[in-house]
């Protein structure tokens, strides 16, 4: 089969690349063809061995997302957006990258559609983001989404046209809303909730990692190991399933700051949390509280899509995965 | 000041230019200015001192929101759109009306904001058909959009993009989220929601009418005159109050067809009643059972908005706004 990630070359498009050669196909299903999109050309992930396209592509641009969907792949992995902070600053970036992009890949796959009755499954990557405070805990499968920032609004757009053009038999696939991605391997960024990672990832490396809010802030958190199988599950899954709602709150982990600080220490000691250096910043607890402290994801769960049960699980992913098992 | 009403050819549209001129201004300001717009031109109201402006215009076509802002209308109605209908045969027609043409407005307003500062107030009708089954009764106000519809999609996504727009200073507004009218004036429609003004509407005037649907069906439903009244107090309302969701569930009546037919003998008897001809058509059976049977819509009362409290009420409107005040 032929399988196109658009954002490819992000972190989690780069987990799922190599897993998708690391699992030799996707379901029961060899992949021949990867085609690897990004705005910057994505790298190749070792190993593979069938062929892999990569494209240097903006999906908002004239003509893009048709020359893609002319390729015809059977699986589309959509993870493509400006995140939530640029989305902010830059209101028409957001707008085009965020929303028109999807819509552009849409018309596409629609026109093909009508053409030679293409019929390809889409995996859309949504986020909590188009929840809004105040927000009760957990938040149920039912709950609307009143998004407050331009990301969130592009995000449950996104997610409005992608049930209705699967309603309308153009295509299938699912939206999956993503949690929080903890831990986020690499550096520190810039992101405001960049503290759920960095408190624990930096202090198990030997490194200070600065808090910016108190301990009692609830959050909810998959890993990217998690991540990926949900993209994974939700291309291989039986849709028939599903129904006409197809954007699902994916399950995780719902932890108080002070539950991740714990989760730290049981598994790399108190010296590791010692290096938790506490910086109140009143910016960001106050973005802290509107965001979602955790789902019910009864759909999610009932549909096969799994996560981490605690904190400490997390944690061994990452230390798995990204730090060779060992501390 | 300066109102334009956006589809003012429209039933509502009609009656709410007529209510403007009856009432002498909107709130407490009287109204200089009132451009009718729709893609017919629409007629002047009688009666009206100010000066009307009759606009043929397409909001969906190039140019053509530019064009209506460049008047700076201090407050805009926004009632424009293609019916579930027609938007659920002709795709891309609804995509282009119904949604691109509300963010064609939403960017008129946002650069000529950008310009010089104008922050008009938007009055934007969206729909109980941002809902889609299966559906709790009542629906309460924090319950998710799942629209089965491509009319209901396209409303519910311009019902974020408002709030956005909103949330962002670009502009003032509210999402009145309309009851199905009833008792629609005029002639019997194709709508498959007809016959919930037919069989009562046409047996008022000694006609018969055909009821589809058994009496269990339950809707949700507001007379014109109260549509009307959500508009205005939509356009006058302190704001303020409102918050970051700007899209209401109004008040109305949730009655089965039953009700409604009991209604009717309370009112015009017996004889009212015969004229009802039952013939059940499977189609609009298995349609109704997917629409909302009514709504809590408490924090759209706690904002003031009212509407009819029986279906008593709904038809005694009828018979004072359309049929002279007498049977």
């Amino acid at each position: 089969m032929h399988v196109m990630i658009i954002g490819a070359a992000g972190m989690v498009g780069r987990k799922l690349s190599e897993r998708l050669v690391r699992d030799g196909g996707l379901g029961a299903k060899p992949v021949e063809t990867m085609t690897l999109v990004d705005v910057i050309t994505p790298e190749a992930p070792a190993g593979f061995d069938g062929r892999v396209v990569l494209e240097q592509a903006d999906l908002s641009a004239a003509g893009e997302a048709e020359r893609l969907i002319n390729t015809r792949p059977d699986v589309i992995f959509h993870l493509a957006a400006i995140v939530s902070g640029e989305a902010e600053r830059d209101f028409e970036k957001g707008y085009r990258i965020n929303m028109d992009g999807m819509r552009f890949l849409l018309d596409a796959v629609r026109h093909a559609h009508d053409a030679d009755r293409y019929y390809p499954r889409l995996v859309f990557t949504s986020s909590i983001a188009v929840f809004g405070a105040p927000l009760p805990y957990p938040i149920s499968d039912d709950f609307h989404s009143t998004p407050l920032t331009s990301y969130g609004t592009q995000k449950a757009v996104c997610e409005l046209l992608l049930s209705d053009y699967i309603r309308r038999g153009f295509l299938d696939g699912i939206g999956i809303r993503l949690p929080t991605i903890c831990i986020r391997p690499g550096k520190p960024n810039a992101a405001a909730s960049g503290f759920f990672s960095g408190i624990l990832r930096e202090p198990l490396v030997g490194q200070e990692a600065v808090l910016p809010v108190t301990d009692d802030i609830r959050h909810w958190h998959a890993s990217p190991r998690s991540a990926v199988g949900f993209l994974i599950h939700g291309a291989t899954m039986d849709l028939s399933q599903v129904g006409p709602r197809r954007a699902l709150s994916m399950p995780g982990v719902s932890a108080t700051v002070g539950e991740q600080i714990d989760a730290l220490r049981r598994i790399a000691g108190d010296n590791a949390v010692k290096l938790i250096r506490r910086e109140p910043d009143e910016m960001i607890m106050r973005m802290c509280a509107g965001w979602a402290p955790g789902f019910e994801a009864r759909r999610a769960r009932e549909l096969g899509f799994t996560a981490e049960s605690s904190f400490d699980e997390i944690i061994r992913v990452h230390i798995e995965d990204e730090l060779g098992g060992k501390l």
